[in-house]
């Protein structure tokens, strides 16, 4: 097996491209430097390798059943969760009063990064847990806090997000579960509840499922939807249980690949006896949801890079070692076969994966330190920043991972489409990724709905200063000239974004949004080369001067991943722009009977 | 379930765009007229519906098993195979006096359509069959005829192409399988083969491999490649069987789709007692297989097509039934939520399947067309035009059928991931179809390195000339805007290939041939364009003046697909252009020490 990731490029984008060791400047990470970084990410490659990595394949041939009474998975992957738990993964970022490590969210997604490589379905639990946990931690009462969160660290407990109803999908505005007041100040909750990742099994003791709901007599729309805590097992203010809830497993779902994760459908309610409580606010619901979505959907772009990661990795591996016919110039049948790295196609399958996988990996770091910064540092820009690239986070490495995958596949051939190797997997579990968290179409609309014109478009303004910067730098003569295609398109972008808002701004909506989904790939392609730009500088300033070869490799293939990404992959955005420009309606005017 | 084509769609392919009917002027096809065409596709249809497509997903849940002793395969797939080969269908193209129907291809593609839609993988054995018993048809001596077509035509045997071994994949002038000349002329053949699909089944009294082997002391290369009849049980001159003939499954391969197909890896002469019989000379193997290769080529393209066009339709069903969000102009959240075909995002993920899917399609009937005007009357044109454009009808369909069944499963969200809906099958289905009978690159190597310039390009210049006849007819005014477009970037890949063309010439083959995969794209991208403007004028031709409403909403269809393919996707052409052009070294000079 390959590894689970380029440990010099983590190294690399940590530490050089995004400073972590600058965090621990931040009173909250004051007890922190490099070493318990470096430290924390052993740790987790230790347990993504030996507990995890090892039964990616098992969970997916063997996926979770239901007899009826009960959902069963593998073994393995309780011992796995038990691993991150015991090693204080769930609750790495959290203070030390609560059992924490105020582990840096950057150093955190770093760690999950292995996980993501080695197992997500089996991780999923995990991530899940965590993020219900945090919920709860942010929003809850301190009662609430102290009867779940202590037992969702520890591992005793696992945790959902009970969102979608199978007949809402994205439109969560119109979701129907309903919330009955009790006059013990609980609610009586009853709806169903569909694609509820982790919503059963049997790994741990209970599940706090966090479920979306409607109380009675609330105003139509999202602003009639509130969040409650909804155990599967009535919990105790000690935490010891008594007896169900009145939570069903109405059904396991079937998926095309993540196998290892159940995915559910709940009742809720059906003998009128299932007990919810109310998060803060009523009526808030979506917005507690929300404050923690972004994490979540940092949370599926980092996924989406690394089962691409993964991908190139072992494509990677199998070029260098498969020895298959000779280069395009040689027409001699009795030279000895290359190995196919040397085919200049192959090369492009590779370099495209390397440009895709690492430049997702990077992206998702500069999202969770822009976390950390508004997190810990009250930066509000920095959050201007994330909230704005939010969409891009989840959507480019969500598209471009499962291209990388696609192409792990071809340069294996055959071998690639079989279950021998484990492309296919990853190819399988990767497809989720654009669906999930918000579709690609969701994200779309709401970056070029609403993202963009935030505040005055600050964070459009702050992103544009930064790639400014990077621009600014790129003056070795190695860059320079990247810089300055970098710069002619991204003022391609600058119109583009400038002439939609006068369309948005004249209430001309179906126009200026119809096209988003070309939107949201052009700006993607847009700041994932100037994060490569960024990389390349980071890179010539490190290694430049460096006399070990390794260096100068790593050097020259991120140079190269740049000059492809930016030469290969961005102009692409110049014929989106026109269209988007042209407000071309060619979809907009398609008629349903017309197909 | 959805239709498995829509048969407006094909009947306007067949009889308005390709003229099957004017086929019936050529004396060998003197006794068909459009009814019997049009009966043989109904039978078609109703097998593939009838017998194919109910265990399309049984087959995908139950793939064959191997105890050591004998493959198992699921019983529905020996009764569906007994349909077809009971229709006459495993030899519709051959002579009345060989059993067949002297069907032309073009009318055979249409109807192997119904089936590559239906049931991909379990028609793979009839087609594997039919294509095996054309080689020895063309090839064989008449005692080996006699022996083993009409068993293979009538559905007791079955065949396969034993080509791939497992160090050789693309690079078929490596392998090693060995001929030894016996006394009695026949041959002991020795090695293993790999991926064979349907290697071993128990559906048919017996199997006919058609085995590529090197006959001692034959050359190194392509050129000491012979092809052997291989059966898996000694066959004696009246069909019956006389025992094993020492083909060993080596095991199965187990794949991410395609499943219902066994792949296999067989070992032949284990015991030094495998038999085989020399096809025609010695050390032309290659060149009987390539023969027939084109129509297996086109073969691939139309199960990529047809899978592509099999999600397309579910997923329209699926958009036009079910209800979620409004407009984005709507911002009453009481508004009745609309079907999703209504979003423009949707409608733009449904026309971009639409058009490759239907644009793939007419590409294949095209080409069957060509095979039929050349093997029927001769004509040669049609025999050049066929073997330049081979390389864009394996692949175009296999690249863009998959992305079809991406958007397909995009359209549905979760419940398209899920395997309760046939999307997910359909896409790891067409998985395959970039990899087999030749990947994307060694199709893209083809194309540029040699076909385009096989007899001073006559093969080239015979498709401009049909180009700009299309062109030409494109006057009506919803037309000709996009036959301009056309005709600019027409120009941009005749000054394109013009350049590489010197390049060649000069004896840069790595340079020229470095990027030959973005080629590839680009004159798919051209050659569907092309078909997508006359299919556009021909409905124009027919639909215009109709008052039927259904008439008004095909041509409006046609004429908003043509309109998405040619202002949507060719543009991306001038990109890539751009990069042949200047002969971008980026893949070319990427090292394996800088991955």
């Amino acid at each position: 097996m390959a590894q689970l990731i380029n440990d010099k490029d983590l190294n690399f984008l940590l530490f050089d491209v995004f400073k972590a060791q600058d965090l621990t400047h931040y009173p909250r990470f004051y007890e922190h430097d490099a070493e318990t970084f470096k430290s924390i990410l052993e740790t987790a490659q230790g347990i993504a390798q030996d507990f995890f990595a090892p039964h990616n394949a098992t969970a997916d041939q063997n996926e979770p059943t239901f007899d009826g009474q009960q959902v069963k998975t593998i073994s393995e992957v309780k011992t796995a969760w038990k691993q991150f738990a015991d090693a204080g993964l769930l609750c790495a970022q959290h203070d030390y009063d609560a059992g924490g490590m105020q582990l840096p969210t950057l150093i955190n997604m770093a760690a999950n990064a292995y996980f993501m490589s080695a197992n997500p379905s089996s991780v999923a639990y995990s991530f899940l847990t965590a993020a219900a946990a945090n919920v709860i931690q942010a929003f809850g009462t301190t009662e609430q806090k102290d009867r779940f969160v202590p037992h969702m660290f520890s591992g005793r407990f696992a945790g959902t997000m009970a969102m979608t109803e199978p007949d809402v999908g994205s439109s969560l505005g119109d979701l129907t579960t309903k919330a009955i007041p009790q006059a013990d100040g609980t609610y009586l909750i009853k709806g169903q509840k569909m694609f509820i990742s982790g919503g059963d099994q049997d790994i741990t003791e209970n599940i706090v499922h966090l479920v979306l709901a409607r109380i009675q007599d609330a105003p139509q729309g999202v602003k009639g939807i509130s969040l409650f805590i909804v155990p599967k097992f009535k919990t105790l203010s000690d935490g010891s249980l008594a007896g169900a809830n009145d939570v069903q497993l109405a059904g396991l779902l079937h998926k095309m690949g993540y196998r290892g994760t159940t995915s559910t459908v709940l009742s809720f309610g059906e003998k009128d006896q299932c007990t919810g409580y109310l998060i803060g606010e009523a009526g808030a619901g979506l917005k507690y949801m929300f404050k923690m979505m972004n994490e979540a959907r940092v949370g599926v772009g980092l996924g989406a890079a690394m089962i691409g990661y993964r991908g190139y990795l072992e494509s990677l591996e199998y070029a260098k070692n498969r020895p298959q016919g000779r280069l395009v110039s040689d027409k001699n049948p009795a030279a000895k076969p290359v190995n196919i790295i040397q085919h200049t196609d192959v090369k492009r399958m590779l370099l495209a994966q390397k440009s895709y996988v690492e430049g997702a990996l990077a992206l998702c770091l500069f999202a969770a330190r822009l976390i950390d910064e508004h997190q810990a540092a009250n930066n509000e820009d920095s959050a201007l920043l994330l909230d704005l690239i939010i969409p891009v986070v989840k959507s480019f490495p969500s598209a471009y991972g499962p291209k990388a995958n696609d192409l792990a596949i071809q340069v294996l051939g055959g071998a690639g489409y079989t279950r021998e190797y484990p492309l296919e997997q990853c190819y399988r579990d990767n497809r989720l990724n654009p669906i999930h968290e918000g579709t690609f179409g969701i994200q779309s609309l709401d970056l070029l709905g609403r993202k963009l014109w935030q505040h005055n478009s600050k964070g459009l303004m702050l992103l544009l200063q930064r790639m400014q910067n990077t621009i600014d730098q790129a003056q070795h003569p190695k860059t320079q000239a990247l810089a300055a295609i970098f710069s002619a398109h991204l003022n391609t972008v600058k119109k583009t974004t400038q002439s939609l808002g006068q369309v948005l701004a004249q209430g001309r909506v179906d126009q200026a949004l119809g096209n988003s989904a070309l939107y949201l790939d052009m700006m993607g392609k847009v700041i994932i080369s100037w994060l490569w730009l960024e990389m390349a500088n980071q890179a010539l300033v490190k290694f430049e001067h460096s006399d070990l070869a390794e260096d100068q490799q790593f050097l020259a293939g991120k140079l190269q991943a740049t000059q492809y990404f930016i030469r290969w992959e961005l102009p692409e955005i110049e014929h989106q722009a026109k269209l988007l420009l042209e407000l071309d309606d060619t979809c907009l005017n398609m008629q349903e009977s017309w197909f």
